[in-house]
């Protein structure tokens, strides 16, 4: 395993069989995003639900969704402009792992939740970021010209929105009480293994290929 | 039953003692409402999940998922300004009731969706305009003022949306089949049923209160 990007709060970065497989899976790779974008709308909405009384957070994780949704109509119309169709596909391992990873009592649930966002988010981060960045070196596969232009834009924006759950269940563990970095440390090694070991599925979360490693 | 508004596909109008209790009760109506705008993206994600392959659908779903979440902020802004808490509400019966009608297979389940999107939203948009356009005679009991102001401002977008919600259906009606027209007055039966008949919780869409029958 190599070391994570700095600043980012996941354990490990992405291995280089995972990058190699997104270049040539390129379609599947847009395909699934998509679906990711709703997904994490979604997801934000469900947040909403659940901690109604939280006004500042609900307020927030709105404004989060209308960016996640803004986000998956860029890249359909980007899908649309490639003519590459638009997939309901079977969920990977990777949401649903984390998630079984979650307390399910509060105040501890919402504190896992929270973190569960940030993870998710900074992998996003910075998946986008070594689809962009040259990783794998001059001859690695890379993403055709206009996907990494979308996902050079959309970097930034998951950078905030790490930033943002990172920092709710921050202020959640100093109202509820809770150690938030211990907790985030044994959440983070879960989502590393998921990121990282052999994955039969390939999707925008998943680890690489089994053959690749 | 009094006769619906022109424009609109409901059938009946909503009578005026729901109008009556929702402005002597209008802190739990902006709660309720507050709920119904988050409920209203949160549904229309899910037809983009359901329907992942009409790009044009989930293109138009997307942009209006966003403005509920831009209502649910101005709701919420409004509540925090008048000092109404938010409040996890039990659903009353009218989103239950109206869905356990819908067909089951497709191409039905598609349209039937659809039109039932058109009807809540129509019924939303009736209700901004009786709250906010002084139905009920001089005398009868009206909104806060800034209360008003909001509905007054949200009952064009709810037109909107029930415009495209019925458009949708039509355009499914024609590609796949289906007599939409039938089906939107089988439908449009259930919601006045619903709208108007004695109810025993009191929310923006429910019947009026039993007692005020």
């Amino acid at each position: 395993m190599t070391a994570s990007r700095p600043g980012l709060p996941i354990a490990v970065a992405t291995p280089a069989s995972w990058i190699h497989a997104a270049c040539e899976r390129w379609p599947l790779l847009l395909a699934d995003h998509a679906n990711c974008e709703k997904k994490a709308a979604s997801t934000a909405i469900a947040l909403m639900f659940a901690y109604t009384d939280d006004r500042r957070l609900a307020m927030r994780l709105s404004r989060l969704a209308r960016e996640e949704l803004r986000h998956f109509e860029q890249v359909d119309r980007l899908m649309a402009q490639l003519e590459v169709p638009p997939q309901r596909l079977p969920a990977g391992r990777y949401a649903a792992s984390l998630r079984a990873a979650l307390r399910s009592s509060e105040p501890a649930r919402k504190l896992d939740q929270l973190l569960c966002g940030a993870l998710i988010e900074a992998r996003s981060c910075e998946r986008f970021g070594v689809l962009t960045g040259g990783a794998g070196g001059p001859e690695a596969p890379r993403l055709p010209a206009p996907v990494a232009a979308l996902y050079a834009g959309l970097q930034a924006s998951e950078a905030r929105h790490f930033e943002f759950y990172l920092q709710a269940a921050q202020q959640h563990a100093e109202a509820a009480g809770g150690d938030w970095q211990a907790r985030l440390a044994a959440l983070a090694a879960v989502e590393a293994e998921l990121a990282t070991s052999p994955d039969p599925e390939f999707r925008f979360h998943s680890g690489p290929p089994p053959a690749a490693i």
